[in-house]
């Protein structure tokens, strides 16, 4: 690993290609591909966020330079659930084609037209609901409700002639859920019974033991919080999780307490599942962020985004006092919500900001007031036992956890030779019920970058990262085109070393001998002499200092 | 807070001065100063761990400035315990006058000879053991047992003419350690029944409700691991860590498995532990890592460095395929360590390389491998009941865990104006059980870069993050001097940013029209003309681009 690049075979007809294109090895960017007899499905089209070796980087997209050729054959796009690493890159897609019809839930549509309003395209789109069938072309599609983090997400079913496949999408199986809408075993059981020859499963949790404890386990935490604070309440929170705002609503309706909401994001999520019924909001909890203020400290309660401690988000800004809402002594935070990895320095510098300005600070180090959205291992045994598929990819994780499903599976009886552990590219034929791995194509990262998508390359993200650590040195040397005898400078600025300009006082002569020795030897040519000056003043650089900043060398002729 | 920075007035005599300069707000350079009568005492010396938003550093110093008129009145320097964190800026101390005697235990001082060793600087030092007492000019010394995560630590009672200060060093309760050498709460209920007039008490933990659990109950855990494992075993953990490192050779041995040890720190510390007699080695049980390969692969375990995701550590090169070692189907990797803050991103990605690669990895998250060396809220009102003392100066942590702390003294009766929360620099005087706070420090980030100390400064910093977030671009013209013509350029240069030429064809032109407009009106600046270059392509590449890199204009008269 990772596997070498092979082309698969051209598609013979009746045989279903399964090619995962983002989320594998990986936590974001779900997207795979459905082809069968020319015609392709899509199922998810997520973006990823971007790690610290990732710097400026805004979001990562799936490679889909595949699909660029192949975008007539595409029938449609099924999304499963409305977070970001599986509808984020819907724009990027139709910008590319933008009558691809998008296929989902009420909620998951609507959160992507929103989205994709931002971005001026208005889409085609065909809004189901679990227990529902469609054919599109080749492929009949029968959605399985399925229960999340965020509500109406779906599985869904993929029968072709070739066979039937389950995707799970992202899903976990709290038995007793806020909207009572559980994940859909008795179909699980059905599609089992009738034959499913691949499932695609969530993975996100296959290494955590156990079971997912139940969303409403958070309820009387919030509750008995909120009864205690003697001043303000500020909860942040994921700004997709409804049911968590669901609960803070009814927390604060329960204590007299009025509800504000904070933050673009959560203002514009909460309007959206309130005006499609997935939020109840009971009378007159609600009051605008600008008017509470007049409301007293111990009567309100602010819903807020900036829980992964994002830097531009209100929490954040709260706690660098850069907020019209002052957090101070009695005030209580609570961050009901999970600590992404990577996360945690930003998370912890929030939570220390908040608490030095005398905040009381709740969150899942200190209490109960956060649950996942995954299925655990637990939870998993239940899927493969009453699903009991002949073939398994595990999708939605990095190699760990992908592992750790493989070996759920195995447990439950699946044998080794039909548990799949793929990678983005790995491309997938199945007829008669048989899995083969057939090709391995060769993704990459498709960074969004400001306005520019796919510019900047990992040779730019290594030169910020040399940069980012380093700094830079230019050297700007003006010579005589006929001679090489330097006429002006050495200048040299420096940006992130030392922008003293005395410390250059040493190198300079250095760089006009050193000049002086490759003229004299006849060099002429300004990139080798260029070098020169970047071989004196990196090895000088190297000895005094013990650095290796970028060194920017500028030889022009006069 | 952030406190106001005043100067405290002159020390009267028989008043004890309590500074902390270092450790408070963060978790690491511990340093805190004491003066009575023109002489000072200091306990700790450590450095900090830079976070990603001080990118390229490589150590952080607590701020000395304060010292450097005072060094002759420096009598010694008392170490609590051999940890970096409280020994890693000795050097940089000594370096400032070198005849400075060290102060600390047995291991602590051969610790810290072996880092002077490395700088070639010589101490004069003093070892000290529990129980035993120092006169030091006008400071009592008495040495109290404390355990933690290194054995041999110790804390320090300081008795003067002004009272009784007692300072725990980082320390917890284990109640059946390794060594049998337990937190001496006998001498800490003496030294309270006398009076303890300050006590400094480390927080790391005391936002953990409960109890730390044994360091023991790892032994039996890694005992079943490495039982089970069919082929290598390679343990990461902590490299000072010697009762951790105890127990995998007692688990080894047990196992009829021989032990190599990797990583340059692993093999310092541990001979240096051995020699000494803290760490027991079972007859025959160690072996030279270059002859392991010798030995069948289900008798040998691999103790290395690297359990923090460290990129140049033993572990993450094994994951990298970058080190002789090969992890591969069947190995088992044990992480037996905490996940510091901040490296988690670094951990998971070494985790997830190492069970691409086949290996199956035991850790924080999976098994019970690690205990934490703090003290946890629970054995922390232990020591306040026993102890009483008159005032808690809560150290040794971000301002979260000293509030916690201080809300833990205060449960025990300890007055709310008798619990200073202060920050590094914070000036304290105590006189007749009364601490009154009498002046603030300004004090800074010392950052050590390369061979550098002290020269990057914090605005360094910032351009290093632009420059890291968003590259540069470096625009050159030679004007006439005369008349302000463009004669030669603009030539471009773009690191970071957009590597492609072409990408600058559309602001060329804008370049020498905005210089031509500029020199049109007069304009012959060099200064001024630079700002008219950075102006017009800093708009240029925000319409266009929507970043902001940094830009580094070169107007040069010809």
């Amino acid at each position: 690993m990772p596997n070498a690049v092979f082309d698969p075979p051209e598609l013979a007809k009746g045989t279903l290609r399964v090619t995962p294109i983002g989320g594998l090895g990986e936590v974001g960017r779900n997207m795979t591909t459905f082809e069968i007899d020319g015609k392709i499905l899509i199922v998810d089209c997520g973006v990823l966020f971007p790690e610290e070796y990732q710097p400026g980087v805004d979001l990562i997209l799936p490679d889909m330079s595949e699909l660029k050729d192949r975008l007539d054959d595409v029938l449609g796009v099924v999304l499963t659930h409305g977070h970001e690493d599986h509808i984020g890159a819907v724009p990027y897609l139709l910008r590319m084609r933008s009558d691809i019809p998008i296929i989902g839930s009420g909620l998951t549509l609507a959160l992507t037209e929103a989205k994709l309003k931002e971005h001026r395209i208005k889409p085609y789109s065909l809004t189901v609901k679990e227990g529902q069938t469609e054919q599109l072309g080749p492929f009949e599609l029968e959605f399985v409700a399925v229960n999340h983090s965020i509500p109406d997400a779906l599985a869904v079913a993929i029968k072709t002639e070739a066979g039937t496949v389950l995707a799970t999408g992202d899903f976990k199986m709290d038995q007793l859920p806020l909207d009572g809408r559980i994940t859909d075993l008795r179909s699980f059981a059905r599609l089992g019974a009738d034959g499913v020859d691949l499932f695609l499963v969530d993975s996100t949790n296959a290494d955590v033991p156990g079971f997912t404890p139940l969303e409403r386990s958070i309820g009387p935490v919030l509750d008995q919080v909120i009864a205690r604070a003697p001043r303000r309440v500020i909860v942040a929170s994921f700004s997709s999780h409804v049911h968590r705002v669901q609960q803070v609503l009814d927390a604060a309706h329960a204590n007299g307490r009025r509800v504000a909401l904070l933050g673009r994001s959560m203002v514009r999520n909460m309007t959206i599942a309130a005006d499609l019924g997935y939020l109840r909001v009971p009378e007159g909890v609600l009051i605008d962020y600008k008017k509470a203020t007049d409301i007293p400290d111990d009567k309100i309660v602010y819903m807020s985004t900036g829980s992964q401690g994002e830097p531009m988000a209100v929490l954040s800004r709260m706690a660098n006092l850069d907020h019209a809402i002052e957090p101070g002594p009695g005030d209580t935070v609570i961050l009901a919500s999970s600590q992404i990895p990577g996360n945690e320095s930003a998370i912890y510098r929030v939570i220390d900001g908040l608490t030095k300005l005398g905040a009381t600070v709740v969150h899942k180090g200190n209490a109960k007031v956060h649950v996942s959205g995954h299925a655990a291992a637990g939870e998993l045994l239940y899927c493969y036992n009453i699903l009991k598929p002949k073939n398994v990819l595990p999708v939605h994780g990095e190699y760990r956890h992908l592992i750790a499903n493989a070996k759920l599976a195995q447990d439950t009886g699946i044998a080794e030779e039909n548990t799949f552990l793929a990678e983005n590219g790995t491309v997938l034929d199945l007829k008669d019920g048989h899995v083969d791995v057939v090709g391995q194509l060769d993704l990459g990262f498709v960074y969004v970058d400001g306005a520019s998508v796919g510019e900047i390359t990992d040779a730019d993200l290594k030169d910020r990262r040399i940069l980012g650590e380093e700094g830079f040195i230019s050297i700007i040397v003006v010579v005589e085109a006929q001679t090489g005898r330097v006429v002006s400078g050495p200048e040299i600025h420096a940006r992130g070393f030392a922008e003293d300009d005395a410390v250059f006082d040493k190198v300079r002569p250095k760089i006009v001998s050193a000049l002086a020795e490759a003229a004299g030897n006849g060099v002429r040519d300004q990139h080798a002499l260029q070098q020169v000056v970047r071989r004196t003043v990196g090895r000088w650089v190297n000895t005094s200092y013990r650095r290796r900043p970028m060194i920017v060398p500028l030889v022009i002729e006069a």
